[in-house]
């Protein structure tokens, strides 16, 4: 009586059936799916020029290749900081060129989608919004890549079909985000999905990131689920870091310090060549 | 660890603290959250003239107040029926003429919703937007009531808060709908999470209505649902009611077929009088 | 690849196919199961001889008719108070003597068995034990009526093998409890899953009982769940209750204080009339 | 209103606050919770002499120290095949006499558990009887190592706690194992608990099993899992094995064939000395 069921309505491009080999996406000259393990790594919230600045100059001095950072940012509650918008994307365009780093940024509503990506090199769809439909198609009608992330109460079918959407809208460089689950267990922020890795590398030819961060919600113990989701098999990790995370506007208990970051980025590297990959 | 905390950033308008009487919602001389227990019905989908026709006159002969039907149906697969878009409105509309029920349909983005308050009395958010802060805060500008659908992988505390942002937007004509959640159990679509009825109806002053179709997604399990949450004190249902569900478009495994949808209207009204209400 | 399929490994003596018309269980002359709603009420765990005479001697004045009470108790912690043992059935037999009301209490591994039968005239299975099969051949071995518990993450089909196993080692007096499930809902201690009352219903002839005190663990809420039961057909409830619920050793902050419980009775009464069933 | 909370009934003696290095747990030679990475591999069942034996050799061939299997089997259903009780034990004994590997099996009750010990290293308590309270004080008044699996619907909080029974009744030999846990995915079996790696390895001092066999259910993607646990910090892992996984009695679908399992090995072997560790 389970809403899944094989069926004609199911993904199609998206199948590994439809294509074999795994997409590559490019952007600013990094690769995306290949053989190198890619980062994407940065701040929550943008929150200053100075802060995203600094950030990006850190970032651009690790084997990191992306940088994060969300202008617009989706609050469970409206009383919450959502973010410096259109000042937020300046801020990371301007520490793109600093840097010479790509950006990825959020994208909440179909009407943002031409904004965001005036600026952002990838445009992400938030948890919340993996069922967004409108704001699928809508960024399925650039060219630009798409970090799809999965929702937090869906499940591996419904992302494969979210991705289907954009595919079907025209756009398929589509990565896809595992960022943990709800479950029952409360001692963590999310349950990371872990078998979600390898199911997705067996059904589809997409790349697959993965975040640490937001699955398990402390900074402490999100170094071991990053080289966990590396071991399984990910394209790349998308995590959050802060100069200094106790002052963080959003998310600081979960975002690493430089520190941190570091110590992490020399253990994925290890991992990444236990698996015969690189950084 | 878990992201439920007490905090400033909590709903406040929406508290019985803030207002301790029921918010009473009218529409066309109908009252949502008084003492009458109100009934939504009708298709998943509109399909075409005709079945909404034949359909609303159905309804118009019960106890049911308000007329329900898709017309942009958000749907996991893109090759799925996605519903008749604006057609579907004027169909809706038309109904609405012919029997004077007010009409409830869902809008599914921010650019939407000026077409879908022209026709529709109640704007509904989905599950799947119920955390689609811009298409909230932009129903939240419309003076429209506001059928507000929790998601399926949401908490309760996070329906408050999806409701504090259309409030905070400007509208508090909102009503609160469990519609079920994401569960491991397999033989039901999602679990009815009949708890929340009592625990919403302690914390906040709108009404509280129950869609037990969804919820448990079998026809023949759907008056049981819907006699309990009666019970357990919700203000309404909303149950999907097909002329011959077997030939709906979508969903007709879970729509009543008119017989069964008569013999639900006559069982809670027994329960609605035996907790001190009437239909 | 989910673990349920329809196979000839299914439960069979439970269910509707094999047996059509409803079991009813009798014990001292109250009949599970059959047009009168039963219910079950009593202390979390037997503390005292006079704690449990008084409360036998308040439930007596109601319409309950069966006394429960926990003599062994399984506690997640082993630094939590773990029931009377053979001392608390020795009181829950003497406070049967004094009102003549049948009792129900938990056995917990198979070597007990015995000794709880000599006392109890219905055996609880708790949530804990509902796949601790060498306990559930163990009553089945008993002519006793057993009470089996649903596990808080166990799912519908598991709940009717279970059953499955104590019928089969020759005991078909069995009734099946809804006592709530594990979700991510954290506002609630388990989310009472109410869609399994009419499935149950529907796939086997055995009474089932809902226990709302354990699935919503707050007072205040049991009621409503209690009603819902009612109506979405349970054929009865088991309810903790206590004298003075601030003072009870074990889930004080969900036990129904006695004026709570005469309006509670009072309320599902009229639920039950209002299906065509008495009190 | 969670029913976790910090308290005088918490965890106590497997806290790192109690002990704060690792506790290592030797059994004929081979040390677990140390420096090597140990593996436990070996048939869901035991089916037959020749069965085991020739299993046994082939692990023996491997860097596997440990064998598995099951000899007293829980099952959903009372009609599937339960084991060969003593018989299987017999054969483990046999096949340990010809390997020198140590063996870890079932019990499934308290009455058992002197019969199990007597042939078996190490003592599983299985996922159905992580809260079988009297099994565990059972378990905790012998001197064997003893393997506790997680419930499938049971905390992180809940195992530790389900451990400190174990301790508690005078046995300090305990390793914890995550083997998956009830989610709303139907994808795959359970969802593997990756976050519990780093968790139970900050918050106590015993040893941390990983079974990847039963959270996934398939072969092919049991691999991925493996490499993941370790590479997250696990002390170990207990995987399922046949020599035709086409014909086992039991879980077939998900033991994995000798060539996969060597390639296995060959992987984790490498995630292991990534992270500073051996096989």
């Amino acid at each position: 009586m389970n809403s899944i069921s094989s069926s004609s309505l199911d993904y199609r491009r998206v199948s590994r059936h439809f294509q074999r080999e795994n997409t590559i996406i490019e952007t600013r000259g990094i690769a995306i799916g290949g053989h190198k393990i890619v980062v994407m790594a940065g701040p929550c919230s943008v929150e200053s020029f100075c802060q995203i600045n600094e950030l990006a100059l850190f970032i651009k001095s690790t084997k990191a290749c992306i940088l994060r950072g969300g202008a617009f940012k989706p609050r469970s509650s409206p009383y919450s900081f959502r973010g410096l918008g259109e000042e937020g994307l300046k801020m990371l365009a301007h520490a793109r060129e600093m840097t010479g780093l790509p950006i990825v940024t959020e994208v909440m509503s179909p009407d943002q989608v031409s904004l965001v990506a005036d600026y952002s090199d990838i445009l992400q769809i938030g948890t919340r919004n993996m069922q967004n439909f409108p704001l699928l198609c809508a960024v399925g009608r650039t060219q630009k890549p798409i970090l799809l992330k999965r929702g937090m109460g869906n499940t591996i079918k419904e992302l494969l079909m979210a991705a289907e959407y954009i595919v079907d809208a025209g756009n398929n460089q589509v990565m896809l985000c595992e960022r943990g689950i709800r479950t029952f267990e409360t001692m963590t922020r999310h349950t990371f999905d872990i078998n979600a890795i390898p199911v997705l590398k067996d059904l589809t030819h997409l790349p697959i990131i993965a975040d640490p961060s937001h699955a398990i919600g402390n900074a402490q113990y999100v170094p071991s689920i990053a080289r966990a989701a590396i071991a399984a098999g990910a394209d790349g990790i998308i995590v959050e870091v802060h100069m200094n995370p106790s002052l963080a506007l959003s998310d600081g208990e979960q975002s690493l310090a430089p520190e941190a970051f570091c110590i992490l980025m020399h253990d994925i590297e290890k991992i990444a060549h236990a698996t015969g990959r690189s950084l």
